[in-house]
């Protein structure tokens, strides 16, 4: 008897795992329910196998592809052998267009009103992210907690080289000059901040409803003695109302949703009206499309990665001439390919802190994060843009690349 | 009798100039009627006057300011005195948001249907403008023939370096491979094609529905010896079908009207799919808005000047990534004073070729898109785009500001 039910249970898991192996469209890799045989049974090129511990776990996954995996997958329902990026990798190179089943798409309508951006929505979800501690960050960022894509300028850079270099191509690109008033929206933990007032001189204002980011952005200026110089500021980016020269927000427009451009745009002309220009960078998408579930769900509430056209929407009311688009994807794999490399080494500490699931969770939220940017499916963009009457305008971008000082070079300092 | 009619003309004309001049932003510059004083009398800053012959122009201003400016400057029934540029770029920052009037509108309307972009009326509207005399064009355009915006790398550039500075940069943006099959839709003279076959190695089948152009493009393939590695198609880009490694379209995307943007992106999929990558370069606008109805009248039937938003009409429904944008609205500007000068300094024999009226309609054409690029009203936007299986995408853009050999370096060459 025994042994009858567990062929019958073998044959509905195989038909099970044929038909979640097409539904993904029969990637490169391997699917199996506890420890019967992998589904397809023929060598697939050494990529890893997913073990899904049984039934339930599979329907679930048949149900709802992206948040069944992430649940099951942090509960330690599914165990990964191989490679987990390459096969998070292969899965987003052959998932079929077309979007979710009907029940996702519920699912994601209700996530869209549980995390709306209101200044209060906004608030909590924030919140969820960045006010876990610090000491957690501090595991596997670099040394300056720079907690978005850095820039590689050639193979050598290093996490720490990059995401200095990374801050300094963020100034080049808006001329920074010594004693203007730059306005930041979402400073994290403010290292772009002090370095725009230590490096270049300026004077800024920065941005951020997360508490936790705030205090400690605040003792390191005090620690800097930059307290001066660097003003964070505990609110909403609605609430900017001074006049600055300049405006940066690095990660943030990722946080508000498509319905809040126009109010970010309104932010942005408060603060540097027709005369003054600004930088956005922000993960985006090739074409308009919503997060993955469990990003929104687990992760990231209320995120939503717009395409550039839907990015725009800040700008274009506004009367903004966009100068400059950079598209820095790969470096954003690379960014995260080095935190995933930290985040491993620190497992232990992260699992003493939070927990299994916890520690889980986020290994799958950096490991699908550089899939996601290798294969294409997520993009890193940065837009400098500028008022009519703004005289910052470079004539070409070759200072960019140049090590000579800029100021030396009258034709690539403006346009008069 | 006859000094009260006048004067009761000249209390008239004065009414009319202070609405005029008030409903176009009370601009520096001064309007007058005939010989009579010119309104504003206070001196401003020695900017132009605009003499009109009568009420009868003044009133045509007054019911559609830019047509009746157009016509009425061609016919000489207008008259500047001092520089026209500056006179137009005045205007164009003083004028007030807000749109045309209501008969301006409908004439705007009247355009959209006239001049539609299907296949024939593409052909209508460009043979009204490609097809004119290449001896025009030889008069105030560069030994090449490129009708597009140059690139000026520093400040002693001449406008033959310039052009192919632009060609350079346009090829190497694309990162074109000797032996590579790029498709050009709009092709002008051919310059880029012959450019992109003689200095780069490169095979291109180029289109262009002016037969006038393609007559003389095929010439020059012949006469360089290039005519078995260039081949000149005189069709629209809308029958593109073949495959190649590379698209590129300089120049094409503003006749092309927003409703065929997706046709074009079909166009590109067909022509380079996911693995190919390409280049737009267009004239385009901070936001939505129509081309002048004067320029669309007169000069260019059927443009329209996308914002970089409306753009991605063409990319994002066919997933193509956008991987750079440059904005160089600068460099249009200081082309176009090139051509101007060359225009003027060839004055006598445009009078000849085509008379006083066409003479005057193009010299005013040149000057307001000098004035237009100068203002910010046009913006020039090249976008550098790829699919989502390219190979051919630089870590950074540091290759293209450096002296030095791409090929030696694999950092740059592409992501593996």
């Amino acid at each position: 008897m025994a042994s009858s039910n567990t062929s019958r249970d073998s044959t509905t898991n195989r038909w099970f795992l044929r038909r979640l192996h097409r539904s993904i469209g029969s990637p490169q890799v391997r699917l199996a329910v506890g420890d019967g045989d992998p589904y397809p049974a023929e060598a697939t090129d050494g990529r890893a196998t997913v073990r899904i511990d049984g039934l339930r776990t599979l329907l679930s996954l048949a149900m709802n592809p992206e948040v069944g995996f992430g649940e099951a997958y942090s509960d330690g329902r599914i165990q990964v052998e191989g490679d987990l990026v390459l096969l998070l990798e292969t899965v987003l190179e052959s998932m079929p267009e077309g979007g979710p089943s009907r029940r996702a798409r519920l699912f994601s309508r209700w996530l869209d009103w549980a995390q709306a951006n209101t200044l209060r929505g906004s608030a909590k979800n924030i919140h969820h992210h960045y006010d876990l501690n610090v000491d957690f960050y501090k595991l596997w960022l670099d040394s300056r907690l720079v907690y978005t894509c850095a820039y590689f300028p050639d193979e050598a850079t290093t996490l720490e080289q990059a995401q200095l270099a990374k801050m300094d191509h963020v100034c080049r690109k808006i001329r920074l000059q010594k004693g203007e008033h730059v306005v930041e929206a979402g400073c994290g933990w403010g290292a772009l901040a002090l370095h725009m007032a230590r490096q270049y001189g300026a004077r800024v204002t920065a941005f951020n409803i997360s508490h936790e980011q705030i205090e400690v952005a605040r003792e390191r200026a005090r620690k800097e003695g930059l307290d001066c110089q660097v003003e964070f500021v505990e609110d909403d980016y609605r609430n900017i109302t001074r006049r600055y020269d300049a405006f940066v927000s690095v990660g943030m427009l990722e946080h508000l949703g498509a319905e809040n451009y126009e109010a970010l745009g309104h932010a942005i002309q408060r603060a540097i009206g027709d005369t003054g220009r600004g930088l956005l960078h922000f993960i985006g998408r090739k074409r308009p499309h919503a997060f993955s579930p469990w990003i929104r769900k687990r992760i990231f509430p209320g995120a939503y990665a717009p395409s550039l056209a839907e990015s725009l929407g800040v700008l274009e009311p506004w009367d903004y001439a966009v100068l400059d688009v950079e598209n820095l994807r790969m470096h954003y794999a690379r960014t995260l390919e080095c935190w995933l490399r930290r985040y491993e080494n620190a497992w232990s500490d992260v699992v003493k802190m939070f927990g299994e699931n916890f520690a889980r969770a986020w290994r799958l939220y950096l490991a699908g994060s550089i899939a996601a940017f290798r294969a294409g499916n997520l993009q890193l963009l940065q837009i400098v843009f500028a008022g009519e009457r703004c005289r910052q305008i470079p004539w070409t971008r070759a200072y960019l690349y140049s090590e000579q000082d800029d100021e030396k070079s009258p034709w690539i300092r403006a346009i008069s």
